[in-house]
């Protein structure tokens, strides 16, 4: 992503409110996919094969627009995301949160 | 993501909306980061230490839930984030985007 | 929206995008009342008398954001709205989007 | 907005989580506006006319998404958001809030 924004000159562009704009846009592109379906099964066994092209284009829109900004910003996004796994993992033991996790919900990231 | 989820009994909860609707959430609490701050300058020089730690786990989290809904709805992402950087290479040529793309943007996704 | 910030002197933080993103962050936080539930009926039955006030604080939530964004955009939301509706009636007219529009949705808004 | 859809039998795709993640999808569509923009100044003095127009209809399409997912889950949103300016007030003090409120924001909704 750092090297498809130089070869553009757009490094002038790619701010960190500027990125994170652009990818609650991705993100609302996302949503849109969904919007009127209703409940979607997992693994969209409705979903014809251009449908899921589709969404597999604006999740790599927001994937893109998290990566840049997270250089952006100089964090490194793998290194932040196992710590991350990690500490939910002790939140979250699966010895007591089997089923559901203390709040009755499904929350990975706390 | 899948073993942590199936480790806790959670592939209940985690369909495609619900996972959906978790991430718009982490994209909520990371823009509560940027929010009161006007324009912030690359490399974020005036931010301290528990504020940059604070910030990778908020763009963890969207990668996180982003990396989940994509593998629940059968969707390979790094191989679809590879192909959209190609589509948008071909989309957006170096040599006709420098300085800008054709509507005066920097949109790397289209 | 606009003497409660004069009172306070917070014009200050009122940027368009400052605004913009504090209301991102609520939208965020309503999401996240409606993300482990899978499909909500209508009237929402089951819901207990304090979720449904926790709703109403951050659908208000959402709501005053967006207006004081208006305001200090100098866009009269009210206005705005109602010229809205009436282009929106003018796309979908209801003589030729019955039961669904014309790509098959329920989209009000185009 | 309800009548808007009864006329055209779109109740049964206005379910809660349908309205809200088309709200999403606006949100998206109005960060869009201001994504690549850097800082914008109140008023807009640099926007030509037509960007205005779009962004009003933008801001628009927010509001109505949010008035008819807020009738839809059963909730008088006028009503709710007046307790919340209220509550907002208790607990934002314009006499302990001058300036910034206590954590240094401009935090209106809390």
């Amino acid at each position: 992503m750092a090297d498809f924004a130089k070869e553009r000159n757009w490094d002038q562009f790619h701010s960190p409110r500027n990125l994170l704009l652009a990818m609650v846009g991705e993100v609302g592109e996302l949503s849109e996919i969904f919007q009127w379906k209703g409940e979607v099964p997992k693994g969209l066994p409705d979903w014809k094969e251009d449908e899921k092209v589709h969404l597999g284009e604006e999740l790599s829109d927001v994937l893109l627009y998290l990566v840049r900004l997270s250089d952006i910003c100089g964090i490194d996004l793998g290194k932040a995301a196992l710590r991350k796994v990690e500490l939910n993992a002790i939140k979250y033991p699966a010895s007591k949160n089997y089923g559901t996790n203390d709040d009755g919900t499904a929350e990975m990231c706390g």
